[in-house]
């Protein structure tokens, strides 16, 4: 007897029929004598509904307002969940956030998760009732509905399997785990059987789309397994853990690659102490996250200051960073909307050298140039010319032999 | 300078474009020097579409999830009409029924409300916010959501305005007011200035659509004003209000008609005490409101018992029925699902007789059958074959004189 966590996708729950296959999975892990928390985002197509009549009322969405629109559709699946298993004669029912209540900052559509309250759940699983948790919405301390952010529902499942130490987290999705890099671009590319916390972070990140980058920090935070499997079949899926030697033996994980960035320049600005924070500072004080950053060499007393933040920000982020290149006098703004990020992810790494040479080798070989570079301790990214994103995906999954098995460090 | 309550049905924010239209008309008035809560109900069609989607899931789905599923509709719009507001320069906030709170009782889809709060409302009020507030939903004692029933924000919007004693309340409909009966089928039907709670009562729960039943019994406790008007133009409604002498001058005020009502009898039930009650306690026990009872005089120590009850209850009561039927050796059960209810109301009723046969006489000389009576001290209702409803509607509306606007009493 275990105490199970699951979390179900959008594409999972997308029509009545998916809601009642879903149902008959969690039927069968309680039947098997197990205690569940099901947590469920809203159906397919739904939260994007909802997003596009905000932006039919206005072009900036009062961000609280915003939360309250959005919540509603995962409000509607744990409704649906949970009176299906209910006419299916199990105990269920269903929690909205606040009624956890999942307590966040107010952040407004990017809060972050401050504390859960296990009372009440708990109890209602000692009475054998199967939980159903809307995913992605919280409250904050003055009782405003908030949100977690796109794919925030993976956040949930994963802090409320740590709130209750539940057993096992696992994330249904449209995919049966985690690959080496993106199959639709690289057809052998192969499923990940076990993989590290900071690389699945570094491939979250980076675009894996399979998990949302908070849960797997959460995850590592408090140690939680995450399982992440395909609701449409039962194969085992991709297990993020705890680092083992096992791991580090394997030189580069994976592959991936994001094509939602933009690049944003500011250009000739005077090199001097306070530059970068005085254009950072107001980003990040509108919420807007910076990826990448990149500042050249001085010459004749200015420099060049390159970014990058997400599509979804670019408007926003060019206009406030419009007000300071005028304030700081800087000589204009050059932006690329079509770029993309490809970056090479291991453990491996830490001990072995040649993996940043080979990657660049391996690009300058078929012509792709690149614009920008950044690294951390287990990946080297690069930023390139949008229309190179395959092809640079294919040749480095081949250069550093991700469709064997068995891989041996250089 | 006064506080305004006002509420827009799903068809006045059935789209984007009429939410800008409902958002003007509060920027208007709130312009005016007025403080506003504005209490909106789902988009029109919503609500039937999340009804559906519980009926694909099961037959009976479980009333705690029902109201969960539901309530996610208003939730839609008072965020769309806030941001609209705010991207208008307007102060604007929307809250939940769980916000304010809106404290009801727990029966589900069928919520009386409790109390409601008025401390978070007055504090925003006081800084110039215009506060949008979901309609149709509260909070139960446990942190539960709560549904009071269709056509509910009609009763939250006039619960708002007493709980914060508002100076008015106007609820917008899509029709100007409250007519002597349906223009549908009187082209001489005549709006109504002004009503009595009373009268609006007997014509709101016998099918006038305009204003809920409850949200008058509310009114009337609290004499609360309240203006039914269109939100398609300015022209003034139907103010419902205390009863004076004038009101009781006018014999007949309106006819009115319900279509969604259906007949169960009982045949041949012991005529013996607490039949009456064996029938009608489990039928009360699950919710459901028995609208007219007849009991015929006995015959051979038997009676027949019949009721009628709404068209959504009907399958349930039948089930209920069904068994207790059996418990008490009634020898069958009769239906009728084609049947509709027509009244007459009138103040002026109760000190004038002759209203009765009036309304008898004037469907017997057009061959209708009465299959029902029931009488209150300002109604007579009538339950007849459906298919003549229209004409007797028509025929009452000419034979009280309706249309012409000074009607003495006979």
């Amino acid at each position: 007897m275990a105490l199970v966590v699951q979390k179900y996708g959008g594409t999972s729950v997308g029509s009545v029929d998916r809601i009642r296959n879903v149902a008959s999975r969690v039927a069968r892990v309680y039947d098997e004598g197990n205690s569940l928390v099901v947590v469920v985002s809203a159906m397919s197509g739904e939260t994007n509904k909802l997003v596009a009549l905000a932006n039919e009322i206005c072009e900036f969405p009062d961000t609280r307002e915003y939360d309250v629109l959005v919540s509603s559709g995962e409000q509607v699946t744990v409704a649906l969940l949970a009176m299906c298993l209910k006419s299916m004669g199990y105990k269920a029912k269903s929690y909205l956030g606040h009624q956890v209540p999942i307590t966040t900052d107010s952040a407004y559509s990017k809060a972050r998760i401050e504390k859960i309250s296990d009372r009440k759940m708990r109890k209602d699983l000692e009475e054998g009732t199967i939980i159903i948790a809307a995913g992605f919405q919280g409250v904050d301390s003055g009782g405003n509905i908030t949100t977690l952010g796109r794919g925030g529902s993976d956040t949930s499942a994963v802090a409320l399997a740590a709130a209750l130490k539940a057993d096992v987290c696992e994330i249904y999705t449209d995919v049966d785990g985690v690959y080496t890099t993106d199959p639709n671009l690289c057809s052998d590319a192969r499923k990940i059987e076990r993989i590290s916390y900071d690389e699945m972070l570094e491939l979250a990140s980076l675009g894996a789309k399979v998990l949302q980058i908070r849960s797997v920090q959460f995850a590592k935070k408090y140690s939680v397994d995450v399982h992440v499997r395909s609701s449409f079949n039962d194969n085992p899926g991709t297990l993020v853990t705890k680092e083992d030697k096992k791991m580090e033996s394997i030189l580069v994980s994976g592959i991936t690659y994001a094509k939602d960035e933009t690049k944003i320049a500011v250009r000739r600005v005077p090199d001097k102490p306070g530059i970068a924070a005085s254009i950072l500072l107001p980003l990040a004080d509108a919420n807007i996250s910076v990826d990448m950053i990149v500042q050249n060499v001085s010459e004749d007393g200015s420099t060049d200051f390159t970014f990058t933040v997400c599509k979804a920000d670019f408007k926003k982020a060019l206009m406030i960073t419009g007000e300071v290149a005028e304030k700081i006098n800087a000589r204009d703004i050059q932006t690329d909307e079509s770029i993309s990020k490809v970056s090479v992810v291991g453990l491996g790494m830490r001990s072995h050298a040649g993996v940043a040479t080979k990657m660049f080798q391996t690009l300058a070989k078929e012509g792709i140039n690149i614009q920008m570079i950044s690294t951390s301790e287990i990946k080297v990214s690069v930023v390139i010319d949008a229309k190179y994103t395959e092809l640079a995906v294919r040749v480095l999954h081949d250069a550093f032999g991700l469709a064997n098995k068995d891989v041996k460090p250089e």
